[in-house]
Parts: structure tokens; C-alpha cells; sequence
């Protein structure tokens, strides 16, 4: 079933979000996310979703809502990109690498009703709460924690954490459809921030249909294949990962969650899971020369890799290349919703 | 310099004729089109394509007007994709392969403003005139000759011919800015009739935004990489040949042109130009199996077919795949604008 002529055929509004129930459908038996010893199809994605948009619907979310998160790239965070805009909220990733007051800045103008927060930054989130002022003009965010779901140690057991809600969701049939007919594909979809290196961070709508025309122009641009296995070493808080989130939905591939971005683990995961793809910042490209020297050239499929930012040099283009590696170089600003390719 | 991205930036109507200014900007000495001995460039067919707009609205086409063609698959079938919608009209490809009676059918009903009609089909053409009555109330449409460009042969010289509008079309910079900005992109661009294989053919109306995604949709489905090599074995006027005019613009890919579909000028044509892509219905698969048995196992990239219509049965896609050739099928009836992909 091919979603593009079906949104044409019925006038649907433009929606990465509809990526998901496709990939559900066309991909039931692809894995679409892997983080340690969690592993997903899609199927389970497109469930796991529904019912954490029900359970958001359940606690008075609703349409232009802002839900912020505080997370590295666990399966929750990427869960999120879907779920949030499902209920017609917006999502806000926050760069986890500023510091509390940066935060405190983005959180005061951005409202959040729920904030999100993975359990590595619960001290984090506890300094930045200290420096807002919260009043009824401005109520605290509801915070809920996430746990990783192997972890045997659970911060805040007690309240509601990400996998409760989770399990509290109970998306009727009529309600997960509804989740998937958006408005007005003007509507945002996702509020990010920029990193404020010249002032104050600034607030950048994406719609729904810049977000779903930015996936799609990275499958373009980036010649990506059915099916990739996307190793994730950008920060999804980074433009909603350059929309890479929604356009491995889109194509049915596997996302495949780092939580640090080490050179072993870089190297461990390329060889478990047969990595395609992966982006990131040039500081990446030079720990790939750290990693480890062997020979991949038995590999079937190069690992193409997307890079963005700073130029990097020539050299270390070249031996990041003699790795194994093809690297592709794009240009983008969180203003411009998804990399440019010239 | 990215398209999709500056849609969505400026909240311009997605429409595939962008796609042909962005080749001509972006891939600058990229061949867009071979026939025979003719070779354009993008910026060149950019030129022609603003030239034809520019002279049709010379002899005052406007949005909406239909304007119709009966032709193969030369360089002017191509063009009219673009240089039609550009003035704001509609483009109504008409099957060559229709008899007298079910060509008037559909001229009677689109009620054309202009019918181009290539030199091969002078004759039928006249067949076709002869059954409609004309009236004030449904005027005989402006008949324009499209003449082969190296032809020594000329039809109707005395008369406007295709290459005549083109020389004599003076697009201004702001006339050529202004014809790549479609008022709505759910206005129609093309008016595809069926094949009357059931009733009389029935008209089908293809938008703008849907044209433009069909494109994507065949880019994303059938894993086209850019600057594709893509050999005309389908008819344009089938469906807007799936679209692939359209994708094939946008990938600042070659369209080698053929005029008449045998075995032998596919081969010639695989061998000179490194076709990449064609598509066929499964007839044209059997004239495969008919041409030469050379090996092409030493070619570094296969040729990708994308056939539809009747199932091809299993052994013929085994043969032609020991060819050489990659097949994928797909499904599409001209009212699903485009294949779709299972």
C-alpha cells in the first residue's frame, strides 16, 4: 500500500506520522528499532504509539499542547516523534548537552504541559526546575520519567514513569485511526531549538508537511534503499535528526539506538546489525579512525554516512572512506527543517 | 539547491514542473534528452520548455484550457509534460494507439483548445477531424504539426509547427519566474482518458500536488538513485508514462527517446547510453528474449524494469532476469496516478 498515492487519492493531509501505520502494514515482520536487548517490529512500534498517544490523550493533552523531552536516542525518544504529534501536540526535543539555564530559557518559552525525562538527566532536570518560576500562569510540567526498560535500577518507581504510561494507554480502534488524520498538515508537528550560540535559543516551527517533505527529500537526495538499517549516532534532538526519524519509518528500516556514541560500540553494532546508514558530526567521522583497524571490504554494503556541520577535512575524509565508509557532506540549520544537498 | 525543502519554505504549491527548473540549475551538463542525433542539456530543455510556454500563451492558452497530443515518444512529448502546466493549461496525452472513432470520443469530450499531433499520425488525424462536427459552440481545435527536428521530410511546412512555436516563443525573466508558480497545486495538469476497453474512456484529472507525488513515490518505491538513464519503452501517454516524466526531471536524470519500441533499439540504446531504468508492460519483456544474447554480465550496472499490467508469467521473468535486467512490478490503473507498490 503506497501511503504518498493514498493521500493524494483521499486528500489526506501531508503527515510523517502516517509512515508509521504503513511501515506496520507493509513491513510486519521488520524490525524497526533495536537498543540493547529491546528489539521491535514494526508492528509493536505502530502499538506501543497508539497507546502512549492514548495515555497522553488521557491526561488532558490536546492539539498545540507542547511536550518536551530531555532524552539521548533510546527507543522512547524516537516512540515520541510519532506518539506526541498523534495526539495533535508538539513535540520539543531539547539539546540534552546545554546547560541547566539554557534549558530553563527554552522550557519558560516553550510551556510544556509534560516534560519527558530520560533517567541520566533526572540531576539535570532537578537543577533546571530550581531556576524556573512556576506560578498558575505558568504551572510546573508534569515530569515523567524514562526508564530504560532492561534497567534494574528504576528512578521514580513510584510515579508514573515512560513504560507505565505505556501500558495505561488503551487506544480503542476508532481512536488510533483518528490519531492518524491530522487537521491541517500546517499544523506543527515539532518545536525545536536552536543552540543559542549567538544569544537566546529561537523556537523553529516544523509542520507536518515540511517534516514529510524533508523525509522524503532525504530518501532522494541521499539515494536510500527499502530498508536500511539506520545506526543512530545523531542526536534525534538535533532537527528531529535531520527528519531521518520519520524517513527510516517511511522506508521501513530498522533504527538501531545508541545511548553514548563510542567508537566500539559504533563498530559493534555495524557488525551485529549490518548498518547502512548513520549521521553525524564530524567529531564522529574522527572516532571511526579510533575504532578499530579491520578489514571490512567483505562487507556486502557499505555504510553511507551523512555528515553535517563544520567541513571536514580532506584527509580525514579520505581515511574515513578507506574504512569502509562512503560519506556524504549536507548543509542544514534547525531553520531549515532537514539537511539541504547541493 | 533542494526543492523540497524550498516548497516548504516559501509555502510554494507543490507541482513536478519545478523539478525542471531545479535539473537546469542543479545538474547544468547533465544530458536531459537523446533522440537520435539529438542531445539537450536541462538548461536547454529549461529554454525550449519556457519558449513553447511562453508561445502558447501567445495564442492565448490559459488556466484550464486543454490542450491535447497524439504522439510517441520524441523530445516534444516530453517537453509538453512541463511547458503546458506552465502556462496554467492541461495536458491530455492521448493514446497513438486508439482507432479514428475513440479519439473523437475523447477530443469531443476534452474539447481542446490545441491538438499537437505528431508527423506519424497526420493521417489518423485527419480520419479523427472528419468525424467530429464542429460548431461555434465546440470550435475545431488549432492543429500544430510536430515534426521530427533532424527530419528532411516536413509536414505542413507551411503552417506553425512545433519547432516554429518554440523559435518564435520570447519568454521573458519574469514570465519565466512566474510560469513555475501554480496557483493551486490541487489544479489539474494532466487529463488522462482510459483505455475504453470496458466503455467509452473516461477522463481522469491528475493535480498538480498529486503529479508530484506520484514522482516521489516511484523515486522512493523503486529505489531510483539520481541522475538515472532512463530509456522510454513505455508510452508518455500512458499515465504520464507512471509519472516517471516527472521523477525522472527531478532526479536530473537522461530520457533516451525512442520512437518505435523493438529489440534491436533497445539493446542499440542499453549499449550506447548505459540505460538504467525502463519500464514496459510484459509484451515488451517478450521482445527482450527476442534481441541479442550477448553477454552483459560486464556491465557494472544492471538495468532496472518496471513492468505492470498483466502478470508476467514466472519462466519469462526468469530469462529476462538472466539478461541482465532487474525486474519489479508494480500495479497502477490511470486512475491511481501512477503505479503503486506492493
Amino acid at each position: 500500500m503506497d501511503i504518498l498515492a493514498i493521500c493524494e487519492a483521499n486528500n489526506v493531509p501531508l503527515t510523517p506520522i502516517t509512515f508509521l501505520k504503513r511501515a506496520s502494514e507493509c513491513y510486519p515482520n521488520r524490525t524497526s528499532i533495536i537498543y540493547k536487548q529491546t528489539h521491535f517490529t514494526w508492528p509493536q512500534t505502530y502499538d506501543r504509539c497508539c497507546r502512549l498517544a492514548a495515555a497522553l490523550l488521557s491526561l488532558n493533552i490536546t492539539r498545540n499542547d507542547i511536550v518536551s523531552i530531555l532524552s539521548p536516542n533510546v527507543p522512547a525518544m524516537y516512540e515520541m516523534h510519532f506518539a506526541i504529534p498523534m495526539t495533535g501536540a508538539i513535540l520539543n526535543p531539547i539539546n540534552t548537552r546545554l546547560d541547566a539555564k539554557t534549558i530553563a530559557i527554552i522550557l519558560r518559552h516553550a510551556q510544556p504541559k509534560i516534560l519527558f525525562v530520560d533517567h541520566e538527566f533526572a540531576p539535570l532536570t532537578q537543577e533546571v526546575l530550581h531556576l524556573l518560576p512556576f506560578d498558575d500562569s505558568k504551572p510546573k510540567p508534569l515530569i515523567i520519567f524514562i526508564n530504560d526498560m532492561d534497567s534494574t535500577t528504576k528512578h521514580s518507581s513510584k510515579e508514573l514513569d515512560y513504560e507505565g504510561l505505556i501500558r495505561r494507554g488503551d487506544p480503542t480502534p476508532s481512536l488510533s485511526t483518528s490519531m492518524f488524520c491530522v487537521r491541517n498538515e500546517h499544523d506543527p508537528i515539532s518545536l525545536n531549538y536552536t543552540s543559542g550560540t549567538t544569544a537566546d535559543p529561537k523556537g523553529v516551527v516544523i509542520s507536518h508537511r515540511g517534516a514529510y517533505l524533508s523525509a522524503l527529500s532525504t530518501i532522494m537526495n541521499w539515494e536510500m534503499k527499502l530498508s536500511p538499517v539506520y545506526l543512530w549516532t545523531l542526536p534525534m534532538f538535533h532537527a528531529n535528526g535531520w527528519s531521518h526519524t520519520w524517513a527510516v519509518a517511511a522506508l521501513g528500516g530498522t533504527n538501531v539506538c545508541l545511548r553514548n556514541v563510542t567508537a566500539p560500540e559504533i563498530y559493534k553494532n555495524i557488525s551485529s546489525y549490518g548498518v547502512t546508514h548513520m549521521s553525524c558530526v564530524p567529531t564522529v567521522l574522527k572516532f571511526l579512525l579510533e575504532g578499530d583497524r579491520n578489514d571490512r571490504s567483505h562487507r556486502s554494503r557499505p555504510v553511507h554516512v551523512l555528515t553535517g556541520g563544520s567541513s571536514p577535512p580532506a584527509a580525514l575524509l579520505k581515511k574515513v572512506e578507506q574504512l569502509g565508509f562512503q560519506v556524504l557532506h549536507g548543509y542544514g540549520l534547525t531553520e531549515t527543517s532537514g539537511p539541504v544537498y547541493l
